[in-house]
């Protein structure tokens, strides 16, 4: 029998009636021929309650007291649409994390997976149960204990069962129709696509493009696991939302595919630091133990230091998302302070974003990036910082500066025609 | 090491502040050199809004469905009451039904314990955990699905756990202080009792007294758990509440030692049955088949019935509770068109209580169901049925005299003073 996963977030099962119009989209996949398994998060809202009932015990909290409590929300729900299903004469049932079992390690609320064994579930689909429904975003650990994968994780959950499983394809239900050239709340030109590349997403996902959590499409990618994002409020069939896939699959792709945005960044220079081996290390282990995720960083040659101190000095610039910029300050104070880092000054600059190009055709076609600075000088937006991947440009820019950048590079790049 | 089990029911739990007052009843316990092992209820009002949410599903749900989506209530509190104690520094970690694990039969929604095996948590004792919080009302069957034991079923749990375990004792913390002489609403002359017979406490909570679940005192008779019921909402100490335990503990106990009522009830007379072997099968088994909980049952002779079939009818009276009426009077009447059995008419008086006396003391002294007969004439309170058991007499009356029955039968048998 072929296997479908479909996995459905907080708002759509936020409430009974949203349970059952979940529940419909299943049963007409199983009318269709599939065994489904249905992976669910907990109704909106559910998570901050419990998530603020374990905050208000103790600051310090247990991680296992915490995985303990909050993976309670994704039962109910399993519950809920395994009860829904059988009134719609679907024959169903709920599964928790330690009932499939779903193994992982004892990382707790940040577990990984171990394994998933197929046999519990394979048994019950051998004795004619239709929809397996999985509760998300736990797992249980070596020693028994309910483990969670951290917020978001029930898009990973479904991606591992998918693998797992074999699935013809992983379908994620959510609040969106599907992934778009960039965000249509910053231009009504922005298209929906019909396929993007597992590589594209991923960058999408990690330059801020919330459709997917980036640790899902990272094992989709590995497992070669087919995503269809799509909506939870639409009518939908077999064309509907965007499928991720393999590059394979996509038959002619654009050289930019979307352009993606980072509202909150912040920029931070050190100036006039030692250029010697070792330096980038004493600048960046303190930041990564004050938990600052850095994203670009780029070193240059102060030319004016340069005439005073040949050789010997260089600037570093960094940057992070601005709620970061005080511990990002403390780090590199105490790290001065201690003597393993020297500058002469640190420069922030909180009033910028970053404006991301995406496409595999990057990897055959050569100019995109003069394309791209071109459609910003031609506004008079000025770049602070370049960064590159094999198939992604970023750049810093000045923050009021975002919406007119978005716009003119979804022009630049033809992103409004299929 | 000494253990004790402590439970905490629902509004015990109801938010944070009251999770810690009922923590710093158990630190104080482990200070004195206890183990514990805490069973909690669900946050009052979560159980209901869970069960809501199943039946807003389907009107014949599955079970097994409403145990897993149910039992998630106890979970939450379970991990919150660990939480807190740790942030108290006592050693402390949550154990969920399948963890102990809780072996139960697999009459879902009604379970019944098969066995507790004490490894896993007596493990952790001797590791250090100081208190082990247990989630009450639930636990795993046999094919690895979660169970629950019915509503109220936590203080089954925490006698079980007791039994178990061996506890010293078992302390049912609730919103009432003890056990009274009768309902202090009813004459504020009602006094606490220090201690109480199983076999009373078992009489009282059938009776309707609403301060412990039948079952547990069923358990904690058979198993010879003395049993302590007492407030969370007072400074307590070892001489708190009311103790439940074998009556070899009680020096001396007075004839009766309660007065129990039972407002909401009904009398249902058929009229000229025929007196034939098998005829009260043939009427008692369809009211237990549409699930009318028969209670009291009296066969008498109609005199004037008599007169006209000499020797062969009779007249039939029992009592169930007043919204079971509609469903005792269909199955009567069906019976009647099937032929199984003959009345010619069928009488439902709707406006009667039951009023019972209950001591131990009965046992070895005449004359008590006199006094409580003459105690209720000198008020004009006429009887409509009795019924008597070994430590028991029960009466229905008219509702409106029941409460002056109530006061007029503490007075007569003295229960003011100790």
């Amino acid at each position: 029998m072929p296997l479908l996963v479909m996995k459905f977030g907080g708002t759509s099962v936020a409430d009974l009636e949203r349970i059952k119009n979940a529940a419909m989209k299943v049963k007409r996949e199983v009318d269709r021929g599939y065994d489904v398994i249905v992976i669910v998060s907990a109704m909106s809202g559910k998570t901050n309650e419990l998530v603020g009932w374990v905050e208000g015990t103790s600051p310090l909290f247990d991680a296992r007291e915490y995985d303990a409590v909050v993976a309670s929300g994704e039962n109910v729900t399993a519950g809920l649409m395994a009860l829904t299903l059988q009134e719609m004469e679907v024959p169903a049932r709920s599964w928790q994390g330690w009932q499939v079992p779903i193994n992982t390690t004892s990382a707790h609320s940040a577990a990984r997976f171990v394994d998933i064994p197929r046999e519990n579930i394979d048994t019950k689909f051998a004795e004619g149960m239709k929809v397996a429904v999985v509760a998300g975003f736990q797992g249980v650990s070596p020693e028994g204990r309910i483990t969670t994968l951290g917020r978001g994780g029930s898009d990973t959950t479904a991606v591992a069962f998918a693998a797992a499983f074999g699935a013809e394809r992983c379908d994620i239900y959510t609040d969106v129709d599907g992934v778009y050239t960039t965000d249509p709340r910053i231009t009504s030109k922005a298209r929906k696509l019909e396929k993007i590349a597992f590589e594209e997403m991923l960058e999408l996902a990690s330059l801020g493009a919330k459709v997917l959590q980036t640790r899902s499409v990272e094992l989709a990618m590995r497992y070669k696991v087919r995503l269809r994002v799509l909506s939870s409020f639409e009518e939908t069939d077999e064309k509907s939302g965007t499928l991720v896939c393999d590059e394979d699959e996509i038959m002619e792709s654009k050289v930019v595919n979307g352009v993606a945005y980072s509202r909150e960044e912040a920029k931070i220079t050190l100036v006039t630091v030692e250029d010697k081996p070792g330096i980038s290390a004493a600048i960046f282990a303190p930041l990564a133990e004050a938990g600052v995720n850095v994203d670009m960083i780029v070193q240059n040659i102060s030319e004016k230091d340069y005439e005073e101190y040949p050789g010997s000095v260089t600037d570093m610039t960094f940057s992070c998302p601005v709620n970061q910029v005080a511990r990002a300050r403390k780090a590199m104070e105490e790290a001065r302070a201690a003597g393993t880092i020297d500058y002469e000054e640190l420069v922030v600059d909180t009033e910028v974003a970053k404006v991301s190009v995406v496409g595999i055709g990057m990897r055959s076609h050569a100019g995109v990036a003069a394309r791209m600075f071109k459609a910003l000088a031609d506004e008079n937006i000025n770049i602070k910082v370049i960064s590159t991947s094999e198939i992604k440009i970023s750049v810093l820019i000045d923050r009021k500066y975002m919406e007119l950048a978005v716009q003119a590079l979804h022009d630049a790049f033809e992103l409004e025609q299929a």
